[in-house]
């Protein structure tokens, strides 16, 4: 029953896995890190817990594991359009295993050289394991994306495939029918699940473009109805533009719709765009985007089939502690 | 297996509890806070956990517990010598407990108001209870407090008594021979424990009259352990002159002084001022501060009584994963 222990745990496994940016004044090893904003921008914040047999499977790589305890908070960055810069993690462990260290590790600092994004401190202790990341970006004063901007005949965007995270969850789960899945089906469903991509560049193009944006964390209908809620608008999604993957798409239909609907942890963003901003989108971004839907007034969100009927749907994300 | 949970568990309990800073351009609610940092400072953080069995006992208040969670990051920005800001909050809950969430957030946001932090976000999850705080100050840039700028000849200062806390630990677990205390020295320990005050008042009058400083988590020889191998420096410690409060007094001589030298969760600062300082110092803050020795050549802490015997003491702090 004591406080601290220091960080050297984790530092001696990043030491010479990650760059040095110049705005970090005084890294890992005192009290706190001191940290440089450049003038005329914000700091977004954004800190993320993950826990074994809640948030990921037990037997999981570690260097997966690492990748995607940073992804999520990465996407929370792209959200908001701003750029990576520095990270803490607050790392419990069971037991201080080298291979499983060196292994999270790997898959952390691989990411975070990619984004630019710097480790500056941490707290490791002894407990379940569970982690937990927080992540510093920087954004030109103003220029934040936000969910409260979004207005009535705005088009809904998503940034790629819904859904297949999901998949991967009941495959794992062994709840599916996976009798129509290939081999690399299965192993592109899972690396959707454990390696998930944080669309940092888009969201930064997306600032000047989009009214509101948001990360799909908990489904698309939970996350789009964050939107719906802080921007005070309703929204129409057609379910045959969802975009699915060919993966998916090799499911029953309604399955697939349901997953890509309703099933979280596939961190593409979820954005609204002004009609008269749309052709500079599909300039700037071609197919990268999907249209699924438009806002309208109200404060629902509406699904609705090929054939225009309006069709419910169960199961609106994930709630750790529903009422 | 699914991601994140939104934060309005603690959102609720927090509303009406906290003042808002208008540095917080966008608080709770999105994907990221936005925090406007001031001109010519820089970003001081810090993050640490505490896991239930191994930072705090199953059975403590949770309002102590909330206070607690605040005060040990509030504490290494009072080590930096910086002015609390923001703070965010990772919280794993076995279940959503509403006399639980009352008292810890009341404890928080009493702390949190006091000092004048705001919380900013943050995640709640269901897993073993596990609270994980980041902590931002600001510090106007090049005055921060570090641990690297001691240099030999420079008086040895902590801030109060020490060992508090340690003993408060071994009454908890039955190991203390408690003949010799009354029940207001035993409440007395049990809130030097749970009820920590951080100090950061005396952290921000240090800039430039300290050369080094640190928050004692730890420990004093293994917290003062950090300053004497950054800033490469030797450090004798005088046994008689530590401070202890008038209920350790009460114990064993020689077991007060081993709490006061080695048992963690004090929280008061250690810090290093030069001879040319001390009056200056001592005009500032009185009585505040106990000189308990200098810093010599060599890398070593060397302990003597008031005989000016050497002293081996066993145990120098805490290590959750010893090597």
């Amino acid at each position: 029953m004591s406080a601290h222990s220091e960080f050297s745990l984790i530092q001696h496994y990043f030491e010479h896995l990650t760059s040095q940016r110049d705005d970090v004044l005084l890294g890992i090893g005192d009290d706190c890190a001191l940290l440089q904003c450049p003038a005329d921008h914000a700091i977004a914040v954004s800190i993320d817990t993950l826990v074994e047999g809640v948030h990921f499977f037990s037997d999981v790589e570690p260097e997966s594991l690492g990748h995607k305890s940073l992804a999520v908070g990465l996407s929370d960055l792209a959200a908001m359009g701003a750029t990576p810069a520095w990270f803490t993690l607050a790392l419990s462990l069971p037991e201080a295993n080298e291979k499983w260290l060196r292994g999270f590790s790997k898959g952390l600092a691989n990411l975070a050289t990619e984004y630019g994004i710097q480790l500056v401190g941490g707290d490791t202790t002894r407990g379940p394991l569970t982690i937990s990341i927080q992540v510093h970006g920087i954004v030109k004063s103003g220029q934040a994306l936000r969910r409260d901007g979004a207005q009535e005949g705005d088009l809904i965007y998503v940034s790629g495939c819904l859904g297949d995270a999901g998949a991967a969850v009941q495959l794992k789960l062994q709840q599916l029918d996976e009798s129509s899945l290939q081999n690399e089906d299965k192993y592109y469903l899972q690396q959707r699940l454990e390696r998930p991509t944080p669309r940092i560049a888009l969201g930064q193009k997306l600032s000047g473009l989009a009214t509101a944006a948001i990360d799909i964390s908990d489904g698309l209908l939970a996350d789009l109805g964050h939107i719906v809620e802080k921007s005070n608008v309703g929204a129409r999604v057609e379910l045959a533009q969802l975009p699915l993957s060919s993966a998916l798409m090799k499911l029953d239909r309604t399955l697939a719709e349901q997953l890509a609907l309703t099933s979280g942890d596939d961190y593409q963003l979820c954005f609204t765009v002004p009609p008269e901003n749309v052709e500079r989108l599909e300039n700037l971004l071609g197919n990268q985007c999907h249209q699924i839907g438009v806002l309208t007034t109200g404060i629902a969100i509406s699904c609705f089939n090929q054939q225009g009927e309006l069709i419910e749907i169960k199961g609106t994300g994930y709630d750790h502690f529903p009422a």
